[in-house]
């Protein structure tokens, strides 16, 4: 007979932040205050501050306000790569973005889920790499453990699910091939 | 010959919110206030002020920030069920979410609509019903009057506008069939 | 040999906002106050700010809380027109709305681009039309340069990157049409 889910199981006391409660609660106003807001709308504060906490930020990136970062000690962002408006780094596993990368405006990396085949629904995580001229179009939802390779292209408003190949434009949800990006100078 | 829209003429006074002018400022405020912000991320403080203000809310009932609620005496939360963060309850007709539900972050339960084959672009709501052990995926939207029955799924990003059956794991825009959900202890 | 991604050498410095830093700086701060947040519910006050900082806008129109609005002065809206709640008109080229046009809640007017062929990633802006009686749906994306002609319905949660016929309901990412729209008085 089918087992139910049962919430009251859940048990994610196996996870670890990765920081005390100071550090956590610290983070959480700052992430409300500076980040996700309209306030002090500054590259270098917010770089300076993501380092602060730990995160590997290279030189020339850019913040948009509006940004939600779950923990920026599981954050990596390569040299002169772009974080739109509005953007939600929900990382409670490792986000790694390599340089020359573009997540647009509204756009989501998502680091968690949860086995649904089991009555405590238990959690699971999957880091997200985003490998060099990647390009997380506007609106668009990477999943937990997902890689996009090489200049690939997540299009406007979709999902994937699965690693992206390098040089692929992918569209849709779920995302499927589009078409081949070929960089001119 | 085909008439032309004329929102000058849309006309919602048959709509009844429920509840009289100060209720409803009050309201607003509390969830600009408290739930729509990352102020007093307390369930408690969260599942107090939703029942005072007419909701029916279990035990166990977890609410992140920034959540948005639009009527809560028209809102229903079993027991153990999870409400993540910037999930959207745009509730103008009831919702009701039975135990062990997970409504993921980022996600919109979606009651309104229009009669776009009117002129005068008419009001429609529907309710929405979430059943014992149903999950709607982050970022997903499930629209008015569609019932999730028992553990049904609505995968991250996905657009329901029909009933998910028992068990069933549906995705995409429309959301499609994928799979059966089979739960184990 | 391929070229890579080199954002470095990105340069936006042929697009002009069309006003001065004084008038950004004021409009920003508008925006974050007035327009993206619960404060100040009054259309009238909405309706005369956007004036002001040179929209164009019809009567009787309906703004929600939550809007945001890159540029006003690229920005006009005909006669009772509505934008709805956490509606994001991201508006780097101009966005004309008509009369009697509804924006739903969550939906975003996107106007800007990337060259992803080109390694410096060149900034590319669309104008958005949406003609009189155009419907764009909650959580919708309309793409730049496409145009919804009249009455045209972009349904909830898709996305389109092409004009939408008359009196044609599209759906889906991409969005494909579904079926003809009438409308009876």
């Amino acid at each position: 007979m089918a087992a139910k889910v049962d919430l009251k199981r859940f048990n994610n006391s196996w996870y670890k932040p990765g920081k005390g409660r100071i550090i956590l609660l610290l983070w959480y106003i700052i992430n409300a205050l500076v980040f996700n807001s309209y306030l002090l709308p500054f590259n270098k504060v917010k770089v300076y501050l993501l380092r602060l906490f730990g995160a590997r930020v290279g030189k020339g990136v850019v913040i948009k306000p509006k940004v939600n970062i779950k923990y920026p000690w599981k954050l990596t962002i390569g040299d002169f790569s772009w974080i739109g408006e509005e953007v939600w780094i929900d990382n409670l596993a490792e986000v790694k973005i390599a340089d020359n990368c573009c997540v647009s405006q509204g756009a989501m990396l998502l680091t968690g889920n949860h086995d649904y085949k089991k009555a405590t629904f238990d959690l699971m995580v999957g880091e997200i790499m985003l490998q060099s001229g990647a390009w997380v179009g506007a609106k668009s939802v990477v999943c937990p453990g997902v890689t996009l390779h090489k200049n690939a292209v997540l299009a406007v408003g979709s999902v994937c699910s699965e690693d992206l190949p390098k040089n692929a434009i992918y569209r849709g949800n779920p995302a499927v091939f589009v078409k081949e990006r070929h960089i001119k100078q």
